[in-house]
């Protein structure tokens, strides 16, 4: 007999790859924070010697979610500017209250909190693009949450940088040190946008990208205003100006492209851009429906993200998978356009290799870190299940997700958190609003 | 001191009439089943001797939720035929099945388990469209569910009625006794759409609706292809047969209404039709995205539905305000679109208009029956709150309903059924889905 750590039994397992599978009775093998066998229930029982049983007789066994982009912090200006489209959202809703209340204290706070709401929601990876990234990352790894950080830069000052070279300068000390072999964080660049980002700095930023081997993600075609704007003022569509920066090319991951013609979908599909689809935050900003069909018909590896709870307002990756897939449909007029399986591929894998991380997360594959997501289908929302991929992205809500893993750690188990003080970190989020209420 | 049944203490109340009022710290009277009082709540406690305090710090009260349009035994068929447009799910997916497992027992099992599930999300209302409308009515009787029962009309044979004129006859019945007065079950004409309508028997239903002064509901400009196959067959669209057909007037409930002329809005908006926005349905069918806010500006009263679990695929009230007030947002290009405040009464007083029952539901008014809901908003997901009303709509999920109240009766007390076995009523369904499965 083989031991291991813990052997997960859930009535269902969807391993993502290959595709569409559906396992039942199986069981999942997990020693040293990787999954070591994926075999009928019975093999199993042969084969190994558990260190612990988890007995899931209605539950369905997922990769764990990856949000692939977010600004983690801004649950703490969760439904303070509503109803505002993107500019006079960000002028006159967000930049405003950033400016006034950003600070590391409030970024550890905000951070811990989203990373609270991801974890019972089945996220076990986040992409985040925010200020004092370095304060997002000791919150990641403080509740062992696994972080992609973005080190923001943005042409303005902000209670992180002054100007565009302490931005620079910040985020190349965050990418080169602290991280670079952390098992949980990893980091990027993050850009905000092209309009926020001079000739002179991108310049700059494609040199480091490139000696620092990161990746890079920007806001990109994310309203027709940004486009109409920098053809006003430049000439160009705003992807035209990455690549005479030089930015367009594999370490790029396109955040929203959501106006997108055909050609630039081949040029992506051709280089290797991986785009975030945002659809939750593209409806509620008015920004547009991304042609997400047509992007994986071009080859384009397309990930989902919530973006931050300020523009969504949940960080909920199982209603973005919904919104994703029924979206796509009405988007395509296709009723078969982004099935089930599909959005919740573009939820894992394709999320983890947007990120890059597809080698060690994303699917649940032999020798994969074991970042795991399960969801218990007997509620009266969810039952009967005849296909359990339909019931997880067209019924389950986020409450019925009863265990997450990350790294083989068991985060929640059963309902409940092992590792966090849940009311304190809701008590600090009431302090906040208190204090930001009261302005 | 006036003695009353019950004292509700939410912490914030939204009454919904008059519109985007919240009120903060009052509390809610009810004695005999209907709302007495609405008052601060220090004059409540001068005022009143409650027999029962429910106290819910933390906690949103609105009026009970309205599901204007669903087919509640098709819960059995969830995830039964996934990632089809509407006429191939009519025809391959849903018609096959319904022909085989359609009867009294089926429709009971089905119904009850939507109820359940309605229950529990918070509504408090809704209205049918199925065969053995009598059993959905016994069912809501049972389970002391509000309902309105449409009684369905094909032009070919079911289960429940072999040709036009059995439906007529058999919905005849049915409209004319057993539920003239009950205090719970009302019942309308639903014919499924003008492409299984004859002339015949759309004069026949015109005569007898006014006779009985009945309200007619029916799925209408649904997708493209009903318009498309109309004009083809009969020269003109959907919407000017039914016209013809003398039943376009303020007793129709026009379900979907997806594909509008302005001329169209114009009609209806004259002669005082209400029509049911299906959004969930309408994406994941690929129908299309109905013109919500053009409708409302044009004086149109538009309720809110579900419709049926086999194309939603959940009977979740908060979700389809959710994504009615998305994709109403990204359909208007105007992120200030059917605001929070507006997809709440779309899923209250409007659904109550459309039905005809805003004199006694629909609002949280002295005089009206006590339907209420209560959500907290204490969770990860929905604090902080500034807004509760956006809290409501783009944070809070079913799980978050603390508390339903039908007629004054708790059947939802702190998140436990109080009048109802789920566990039986689960059970039943997982039966079905092995028989049906099994095929």
């Amino acid at each position: 007999m083989q031991r291991c750590d813990t052997l997960i039994q859930a009535r269902w397992c969807i391993p993502v790859e290959p595709d569409r599978l559906v396992l039942e009775r199986q069981g999942i093998a997990v020693t040293d924070g990787r999954i070591v066998a994926i075999e009928p229930l019975r093999a199993m029982h042969d084969r190994f010697d558990p260190g612990v049983v988890v007995d899931r007789p209605s539950h369905l066994l997922i990769p764990g979610l990856i949000n692939a982009h977010t600004h983690a912090a801004m649950t703490l200006f969760r439904g303070l500017a509503e109803e505002l489209p993107l500019e006079r959202w960000l002028r006159e809703g967000i930049w405003p209250h950033e400016k006034k209340w950003v600070s590391a204290e409030m970024v550890r706070d905000g951070s811990k909190h989203a990373i609270v709401e991801m974890l019972k929601g089945g996220v076990t990876c986040f992409s985040d693009q925010y200020f004092f990234p370095e304060v997002v990352a000791e919150s990641a790894i403080d509740l062992h949450m696994r972080a992609m950080i973005g080190t923001p830069m943005m042409d303005f000052a902000t209670p992180w940088a002054e100007n565009a070279d302490e931005y620079l300068s910040k985020a190349t000390d965050l990418v080169h040190d602290p991280y670079a072999d952390h098992p949980l964080v990893s980091s990027c660049f993050a850009p905000h946008s092209t309009d926020a980002l001079s000739d002179d700095s991108g310049r700059k930023l494609r040199i480091l990208a490139d000696q620092l081997d990161r990746r890079v993600q920007i806001h990109l075609h994310e309203t027709t205003t940004e486009i109409t704007n920098t053809m006003k003022e430049r000439g160009t569509r705003p992807l035209t100006r990455l690549t005479e920066l030089g930015l367009v090319n594999s370490s790029l991951m396109a955040v929203h492209a959501v106006h997108m013609t055909h050609e630039e979908m081949r040029q992506f599909s051709a280089v290797g851009v991986s785009v975030t689809h945002c659809p939750g935050s593209n409806l509620k900003l008015a920004s547009g429906i991304a042609p997400v069909q047509a992007m994986l018909d071009a080859g384009i590896n397309v990930a989902l993200g919530t973006d931050g709870a300020a523009s969504n307002n949940v960080l909920d990756m199982l209603g973005e998978m919904r919104t994703a897939a029924l979206l796509g449909k009405v988007q395509a007029q296709d009723a078969a356009a982004i099935p089930a399986s599909t959005a919740l591929r573009m939820a894992t894998l394709n999320g983890a290799k947007a990120l890059g991380l597809d080698d060690n997360i994303g699917s649940i594959e032999t020798g994969k870190s074991a970042d795991l997501t399960c969801i218990d289908l007997n509620r009266i929302n969810s039952q009967p299940v005849y296909d359990p991929t339909a019931q997880l992205v067209y019924s389950c809500n986020r409450e019925q997700i009863s265990d997450v893993w990350i790294g083989g750690r068991h985060l929640l188990d059963n309902g409940s958190l092992t590792h966090v003080d849940e009311d304190e970190i809701l008590q600090r989020s009431v302090e906040w609003q208190q204090r930001i209420a009261a302005v």
